[in-house]
C-alpha cells in the first residue's frame, strides 16, 4: 500500500495477537499505525460508494458483475470524478471473502491468471491490484481533486452505509409484510443487498427509497 | 511466475540449503523442479536477446536506459516479433543487483512507486512485473508464434552469449593493444559491456564485429 501511495487501511476483526505484533514491528508504517479497525466489513466500507471485492471464484458462482483487473481503472476513475470513494476488499489468505462479504461489493475483480495456477498469494494479489490502480492515474490525487471540485449533489453515489441502512429497512418491511416465509428471509435479504448495489443508486435516490420504505414499515407496524 | 504463465526460471548461485528446501517443498511447482541453476548471471541469460534489470536505483546512478514498467510491454512485444527472447533479472531481496549484473542488462525497468516508499518486497515486485507483461498480451504465446514464423535472420537480435563473447574479445584486444592503463581495464570492460547493449546489435552484425576483433587480436598477438 505504501509503495503505491495508498493510505487508508481498515482491518476487519483481526486476530488480536498478530495485529498487535504487526503494529509494534520496527518497520511498521504509519499506514499500520493509522489503520482503522472494525468488527465487520460493513463498518469498514461504510463511507465508500464503490466497493470492489477480490479473489478467485473457482468454487463459487459469482452473483455480481465480474471484471478483469485491467478494466477496473476507468471505472474507478469515473467513480472519483463523480465524487465517490472506493474500497478494495481482500479476504483472508486461506478462505477468501465469504458470501456475506461479497454481498457488500458492487462488483468483483479478478486478476487474469493462468488457469493452471489461478490462486495467488495475498500480498502479491494486493500489490498487483494497487499497482494497476496507480498505473494509469493517481487515484488518491484524483479523489482529492474530485472532492475539491464538488460535483452536483444529485450525481453523488450512495455510500455503503446508506445502502446497508436501506437494506435493513427493506428487510424489516419484508418481514412486517409477511413478504417471504421465515426460511427464505436470509436469502431474500441477501438478494436485496446485491440488487441495491447493481442499480447504482445516487445518494438522493437512496434517501428517497429509504423514506418510502420507512413509511411503509410504519404503516405495517401500526 | 506460475500465476502469470511463465515457465523458465533460472536461479543464479542460490544458497544451497534454501534452494534444496524450496525444491523439495510439498507445494513446489514444476517451475521450481525444472529451474535451471547457473553459477553466474551471464550463463543464466546467455540465450536471451533482451535482458531487463529491475530494482530501485536510489543509491546508484543508472548507466543504461531506464524505463517505467508500463512502458515495457510494447518493447517486449517488438522483441518477440523479431524472434527475440527476453529475460527479467531480479536481485536478492536485501542488496539488489550488483553493478556487474546491471552491465549485462540492455535496460532497467522501474516500478512506479511512491517516492516516500520506493523499496518493494521482492515477491511483490516479481508479481507486479509479470502481471504487467501478461497484462496486454500473452508474451509466451507471442514468443512461440514468433519462433514459428521465423523472421528474416538479418533482423535477429544478438543473444547475451554473443555479446559476452564479443565483450571478452574486445577486452583482450584493448589489453593487447595497450589501449588503456591497467588501472582502467575493469572500467573500460564495463563500459564496453554497456555500449554493446545500447547499440542493439543484430546477430549477424555481432558476428561481423567479432570477426574483426578476432582478426585484430590475432595481429596484435603475433
Amino acid at each position: 500500500m505504501a509503495n503505491f501511495g495508498f493510505r487508508h487501511l481498515a482491518v476487519v476483526a483481526p486476530y488480536e495477537e498478530h495485529w498487535r505484533e504487526a503494529k509494534s514491528a520496527v518497520q511498521a508504517e504509519d499506514l499500520l499505525q493509522n489503520a482503522r479497525r472494525t468488527q465487520c466489513l460493513a463498518d469498514a466500507v461504510a463511507d465508500c460508494t464503490l466497493v470492489v471485492g477480490t479473489g478467485t471464484l473457482e468454487y463459487r458462482k459469482p452473483e455480481q458483475t465480474m471484471i478483469s483487473l485491467p478494466e477496473l481503472t476507468p471505472i474507478v476513475g469515473a467513480e472519483f470524478a463523480r465524487g465517490g470513494r472506493m474500497a478494495m476488499v481482500f479476504g483472508p489468505e486461506k478462505r477468501g471473502l465469504t458470501r456475506e462479504d461479497l454481498a457488500l461489493c458492487h462488483m468483483l475483480v479478478e486478476i487474469p491468471t493462468d488457469p493452471r495456477q489461478p490462486s495467488m498469494n495475498l500480498g502479491q494479489a494486493v500489490a498487483v491490484c494497487l499497482y494497476e490502480l496507480a498505473r494509469a492515474s493517481h487515484p488518491l490525487a484524483s479523489q482529492t481533486d474530485a472532492a475539491a471540485s464538488a460535483p452536483a449533489s444529485s450525481a453523488v453515489p450512495s455510500r455503503a452505509r446508506d445502502l446497508e441502512l436501506l437494506a435493513g429497512v427493506i428487510a424489516e418491511t419484508m418481514q412486517a409484510a409477511n413478504y417471504s416465509p421465515v426460511a427464505m428471509q436470509k436469502a431474500n435479504d441477501h438478494d436485496v443487498r446485491l440488487l441495491l448495489r447493481r442499480v447504482a443508486l445516487t445518494r438522493p435516490d437512496a434517501r428517497r427509497i429509504l423514506g418510502l420504505f420507512r413509511r411503509v414499515l410504519w404503516r405495517l407496524k401500526r
